[in-house]
């Protein structure tokens, strides 16, 4: 394809997990032919094959040698090590994307593994689910869903014009770029900290508490990703430990306001800091 | 009725706001025929009676004299000095219930105010709205709903019966009993502070930020119960301070450790919090 793209060029997911397999069953339904996928589980392979959503698992370095784009779905931290492992075999104008919930690190690691001519577009679909592995992939968790991509210096127009379209086909509903520095900051609030809290409040409970009869729909609301996949988060917990200290830093501060208020008996302090959170809150509903 | 309770049972409601409401609307459809209501702002009653939720707002000391059950669903500050007004009107034998969603000293403000003979059930229906007002009153909140019952000295048998009789028609899945003291410590855990972290998380936004178009479902989630009744839940947090104050701190602790574990690029100490948390929350999910 060199600078083209569309529904006959050839795609290689590496890692059949939740968002690979995901991938595969979204552009294969999406009416792309030539999908395949690498996974270092057989059986993996085997499932999404009979499952329809790749053609083949094929001979590993042949796949690659004809890859037109390769998507990059493993865990965070194995990304660099794969990456310079399929190198090698890899034609001249390849396009390479990944799924890493992370940037700003994770791509400078990638970038210094990338084979001479390839072009990297670093990718965040923002959707998925707790669970792992391709028994929970499902292309319906991108329906509607945010597709962020991350330019870099390897990253040329045609092939973030074909990263793109691949997510609007996958369904997606908004592609939107950012720097990986903003990106990095922006998910550490929106989607980092959420998982903390969500994973601090249930760790918090008393075991002695019987509290499971008593719980309402908050409760459960706030506790599900809670249910979380440990060493994906842990990964994507480190790769952005800045910003994400900061933003717990900033929420701890405003969850001591509350305390204090609670502690004095300060019902105009409490009531000020519900009026600001119900502002926003009203606010939020206008996106989207 | 005296001790006997039945659809022909007449009941007050005082206090026409989201949770009055929705008590009248979810008795009236159940074929309770004697619904009334009293609040302070006409308009209140007056859309009540014309919604078909309520016979009539009537005669104030008349209705009272001969209710079977007064509920009051006021502010929780409120209730104390709305049960001493009222209290020289109602009947032997009447039958008081509440609403509030904190009650030890609640509860104890009450009692000091009941008439001679009264028998008092106080009552946490768990479902409700973050709105306020008789506008967004909708029965259909309570369906599958968890309903608290906490009796005390002045609760004889059949009244307990006949408000956990109501409890049922309105549409409550499951009626509990608990004493005072385990019900506030069981709710600042299991809504307080969850409303407290929502709250804080919120507010915690940097608004140069433009988070606004990158949030997605668990930030959404995470943040409903952010747009709050101010007044109301100033009074619920001040109400029962000393068990919010310790689950805000058992809270901390664990967050705490997130953000160590951070901070050290510990991966392994993130990775045991994660499978801690999403052992709990799988086994929430057996629950209900």
């Amino acid at each position: 394809m060199d600078n083209l793209f569309d529904k006959s060029s050839k795609i290689v997911i590496i890692g059949l997990g939740v968002i690979g397999g995901s991938y595969a069953m979204a552009l294969t339904g999406a009416g792309y032919n030539h999908v395949y996928g690498i996974d270092t589980d057989p059986n993996s392979v085997e499932q999404a094959i009979t499952i329809g959503i790749i053609k083949s698992g094929g001979d590993r370095e042949k796949l690659l040698a004809s890859a037109d784009v390769v998507a990059l779905c493993v865990y965070p931290d194995d990304a660099a090590g794969c990456m310079s492992e399929i190198a090698p075999y890899l034609k001249p104008g390849v396009i390479i994307t990944d799924v890493a919930g992370i940037k700003r690190g994770y791509i400078d690691a990638i970038v210094s593994c990338l084979p001479e001519g390839a072009r990297y577009v670093p990718a965040h679909p923002m959707a998925g689910r707790e669970k792992k592995g391709i028994d929970y992939a499902d292309s319906k968790v991108f329906r509607g869903a945010n597709f962020i991509i991350t330019p870099v210096g390897v990253s040329d127009e045609a092939a973030v014009e074909a990263v793109a379209k691949m997510a609007v086909d996958m369904g997606f509903a908004r592609i939107r770029v950012l720097s990986p520095e903003k990106h990095d900051e922006i998910v550490a609030y929106t989607s980092q900290l959420p998982h903390a809290l969500a994973v601090a409040l249930i760790n918090s409970e008393d075991e002695d508490a019987e509290t499971g009869d008593y719980i309402g729909d908050s409760y459960r609301d706030l506790t599900r990703i809670a249910d979380i996949n440990a060493r994906l988060w842990g990964q994507l917990f480190i790769g952005n430990s800045d910003n994400l200290i900061k933003v717990i830093d900033d929420f701890e501060r405003q969850l001591v306001q509350i305390k204090r208020a609670v502690q004095d008996g300060d019902n105009e302090a409490l009531e000020r800091l519900f009026c600001k959170s119900s502002a926003r809150r009203s606010a939020l509903n206008e996106h989207r």
